[in-house]
């Protein structure tokens, strides 16, 4: 884990490339980058040991069960070339804590790996950091450590995202039973549709609703207070990112168990409102596109006023999107009419 | 966290994916490489929850603390394209858990990330699972959860590992004081002059010592019996990855220390003794290349018989190379006449 030969390297071998200005391009190696971009990110954090070890060291809380996650970026595949760096730092953090609030867990800190191509920005290294810097603020967790390297090919970032949970009450996907209500945070949707609106479509909708959409695309909102709200009170629960079908699915498959969602029950934003009244077929992306970050869980009747309060609480819309089924009867949607909806081709693919 | 969609996935959007036969390349999606490839790795750990989840759920024992390290490796910088499958899964492991030994910990578990282009052979890809399979056996580990993205680069693999010391016996890099021996596990150099080997030098040599320096590159052996042994005795630790030098003066500037080094103490292999004898000036790959994966500690002076009952426990080599200095001396070698030798440009630059 070479962020631990960081800022503190003196040895005659490094001494050189330490002192060079760190925006000339030949100073912009591994020892530079951590000195400049991500020892400030460490600095409160014990667990990262000034990033100057090989590894960071983590004592959980007593009563405490550990939470890992961790997730990729590719640019041109999760992210767009123009996209902005403050964006995309913000994006990859925040997807991974998605994970950890679908679970009820506590961010604590994370680990990153950067890929990045010899002649990458100092520039757009330094917004990175800095939206970073940012998210870490709004969350209150630490870098604890990660690796540097160089690529040939498109920058590449990877995050791993430690959280805890007290004992036993981390949800699981697996455990939706037969008559739970089916829940989600939020709305669904807006990032399929800010997608839409970054490739250059949705021209017809106001340029609000377009800033809006695209925004929910760039900078998803992790639900960790509802998440952690939830905990005693769903059976079962993921968080939407290939999709509101694809991931109703998963949650399906590892319980056991179908699923009917309401298609007229699900949240829409305004945004999303105005361009499905422009497009019917929209709903297709509503459904089935990726990157929502919002939870999707399964409780059981008689849990509504709980399920309310933790909304309220938490300042968190939820809404009841259906009912879980008997395996036998599939995973399906119906329409205000309760005609069962064809939905092909839901989900994002990864590869 | 993806892997979580993975082989338990069966809703309408994901079922015919999942049931194609895994070589043909439409097949070859996220949800298939999970099953296939991934899932059996994870099949032993209760920390993977199948790989059906969104994240880990890591208890770690009472009494403990979590030691966090991760490393990437990409083609063409880190490993070569032609470097076999199951080597580079093995590297890849091997690196993180060296960090883990260095740490004096014992490795629980790892999480993956691969970035695969879309034609990369599936069959290249079973060979890296097949790779790591093997060293989960070796090394008392499973996979606990990770990450399948596809890139248009260069394949790229980025892996945590996650390991535990007991409370408060974490060797760390800062620690050496003025006058404690330095001492290194194994042999030095090697895997610099193996990667000479691969990219064809030391033709002179003779086949049988050729492959072993290239074995030596490919496939570093992590001191975990050695490290754990060493909690107790060392002041301070690391893993040799930059090379001998940069990462004795790692160790020296986070210990407020300098170091000289006995260039006749370092401990050599006979392939690397015979390839110094063709070339005196391969010293300077010896003690400055990277790749060794040995411990380099600084222990206490008195303490050399329990160094060596550790050695003998642990059918570890250990020899001592040097003496820890005040700051102001710096951090040099000097030759078996008692001259410093000038060692430029040692450590391998990571960007």
């Amino acid at each position: 884990m070479p962020f631990s030969t960081g800022s503190a390297a003196k040895s005659d071998a490094t001494q050189e490339r330490i002192m060079a200005p760190p925006d000339r391009a030949e100073a912009r190696d591994e020892f530079t980058l951590i000195a400049e971009l991500f020892a400030p990110l460490a600095a409160s954090a014990p667990e990262a040991l000034g990033l100057t070890d090989d590894a960071a060291l983590y004592a959980v809380r007593p009563g405490h069960q550990s939470i890992l996650t961790v997730d990729a970026m590719v640019e041109g595949v999760h992210f767009l070339p123009d996209d902005p760096a403050e964006a995309v730092a913000r994006k990859l953090l925040r997807v991974n804590l998605s994970d950890l609030a679908a679970k009820g867990a506590v961010p604590k800190g994370y680990l990153l790996v950067t890929a990045w191509q010899s002649d990458t920005d100092i520039g757009w290294m330094r917004s990175f950091a800095a939206g970073l810097a940012g998210d870490q603020e709004t969350y209150g967790i630490s870098l604890w450590g990660g690796d540097t390297v160089r690529t040939p090919g498109p920058p590449t970032f990877t995050l791993t995202a430690i959280g805890e949970v007290p004992e036993g009450q981390m949800m699981h996907r697996r455990g939706a039973g037969v008559g739970d209500g089916i829940y989600v945070t939020g709305t669904i949707g807006d990032a399929a549709l800010g997608l839409k609106v970054l490739q250059g479509s949705l021209g017809d909708l106001g340029a609000a609703h377009r800033d809006w959409l695209r925004d929910r695309y760039r900078l998803p909102r992790p639900r960790l207070a509802a998440g952690q709200g939830l905990r005693e009170i769903a059976h079962a629960a993921l968080d939407v990112s290939d999709g509101l079908m694809a991931d109703l699915g998963h949650l399906c498959a590892v319980s056991g168990v179908g699923a009917r969602i309401e298609m007229a029950r699900l949240p829409l934003s305004d945004a999303a409102r105005a361009a499905l009244a422009r497009d019917a077929g929209l709903i297709g992306a509503i459904a089935g596109g990726g990157d929502d970050y919002e939870i999707l869980f399964a409780a059981p009747p008689g849990r509504g006023p709980d399920i309310a309060r933790v909304a309220a609480e938490t300042q968190t819309p939820i809404a009841r999107i259906g009912t879980i089924l008997p395996a036998a009867e599939g995973v399906f949607a119906v329409d205000s009419d309760g005609r069962p909806l064809a939905l092909k081709h839901l989900g994002y693919r990864h590869f």
